[in-house]
């Protein structure tokens, strides 16, 4: 039984990502924050996590980017790309003329809110903490609907009324896997890594890009960020085509490290498809 | 009277960034998203707009980003950064013995979490919309409070029980003004760029940055995002010292607009101190 540490509650996007990964005989744990899922696989309460790290609308998460950056040991062991579906779910039997209000993450409602203005006019919308609190509590109340993933759905005993309600197509959101080591080579791999800059290196960056581009590497994703830990410091998030047993990559890296405060490894793990 | 539009309802912190302009004579404009803001700008309903572009915690707004980079004509005019601090607030008379329940934007309770655990532990936590509506259901209800911005206790008649309730110390937004035209030179300016490659053309970061570095220009922010519109396409949203009519700038930005799909001015404007 492995057990897999998640963003909770029951029925989250995070723990469709958990199932997407079709291991066998897992044991979902749910956890009420990111640093919990962190600390969970760290402890030994669970042997990997799932965390998303980025929305297509949203942007990066930096709750998943800084964890990885500055407070764990753990690698990214996978990444999971889900599509972002929202589903109007009521208890069963109800139909769409019988709702008065819909409960929803202010999140959820705001990407689905042009749906409800069209299809719900003048109803109001009520605020829940987590896309499972609103599934769970239309599910008791009378003329109530919730926007919610379709997992939730099942989980609580609603009926889906409606499938695909958000305003945007295309919303996908990024996981990662994290648990301890690095993945073997599979030939299709990425490499993500934290650089951190020596204190005002002007022209770091440009080093950085002519490394990886001298050593034929191409990067699928930069992002400068503020260290916060000292004033003036600063680091880059990037993810690269590779892994880091990769002869090029490895001579990339050890390059890097002579020059840079600290190269850290945040994971090489396959592409998702 | 110049009209202000903002990401309402009233007593947010995009309308303190606002009020924090120190502009005579404004008519604030609450707007229910950061699209409307953008919106109310252009149509000339506000003269400026003011909108979160980037948190600390949270990381970038994507939201703004986007629809500077893709969806307006409108430029920044100047950028704000804001302490974001939550107090938590009650009606006035309350004690903190009295709390039985916390009212709370799920993203301000998450910021509060810890806080609210060691002085109100075991009290449940309602979600709400927004920080505003959090302290104006708080008002009414006895028993409860709120967490949220101190203006919107001002604004809704609550009293402040504690201030500075949040978990993490540094938390701070910068938000930007949005307006038509771009600012004339101060000597201590910013300028923000949003650049589009071409379609897959190995080594364009690469040289972007060469022509930032011959031209002795310094950048503060870099960020890859794919732009959505096409397949296989991306971007870079670029902030630099300096201002569009700087003789380095200029040289610079030509020599992109040669090799470059579109390089989009989003603003040049005074660097926050």
């Amino acid at each position: 039984m492995t057990t897999i540490a998640f963003l909770g509650p029951a029925g989250t996007f995070s723990e469709m990502a958990a199932l997407s990964l079709g291991l066998p005989e897992t044991d979902p744990l749910a956890c009420t924050s990111i640093a919990e899922v962190f600390e969970a696989v760290e402890r030994g309460k669970a042997a990997l996590g799932v965390v998303p790290i980025e929305n297509s609308i949203e942007g990066s998460v930096t709750a998943t980017l800084d964890a990885l950056a500055f407070d764990t040991t753990l690698e990214i062991q996978r990444e999971l790309v889900l599509d972002i579906r929202f589903s109007l779910v009521a208890a069963p039997g109800t139909a769409l003329a019988d709702i008065t209000e819909v409960i929803a993450h202010p999140q959820a409602g705001g990407q689905c809110r042009r749906w409800i203005d069209r299809n719900l006019p003048g109803r109001s919308v009520i605020a829940a903490n987590s896309n499972a609190e609103a599934v769970q509590t239309a599910v008791v109340t009378p003329g109530a609907a919730a926007v919610g993933p379709a997992l939730a759905a099942e989980i609580y005993g609603a009926e889906v009324l409606e499938d695909g309600v958000q305003d945007y197509a295309g919303n996908q959101t990024r996981f990662v896997l994290i648990g301890r080591g690095i993945q073997p080579p599979t030939g299709h791999d990425k490499t993500s890594l934290a650089l951190f800059m020596k204190k005002d290196k002007p022209g770091a960056l440009l080093m950085i890009l002519s490394e990886f581009a001298y050593a034929d590497i191409n990067l699928t994703k930069i992002q400068s960020r503020p260290t916060k830990r000292q004033l003036g410091d600063y680091m880059f998030f990037v993810d690269l085509e590779g892994h880091v047993e990769d002869p090029s990559v490895r001579l990339a890296l050890d390059c890097l490290r002579l020059k840079l405060r600290e190269v850290k490894v945040l994971g090489s793990y396959p592409k998702a498809v």
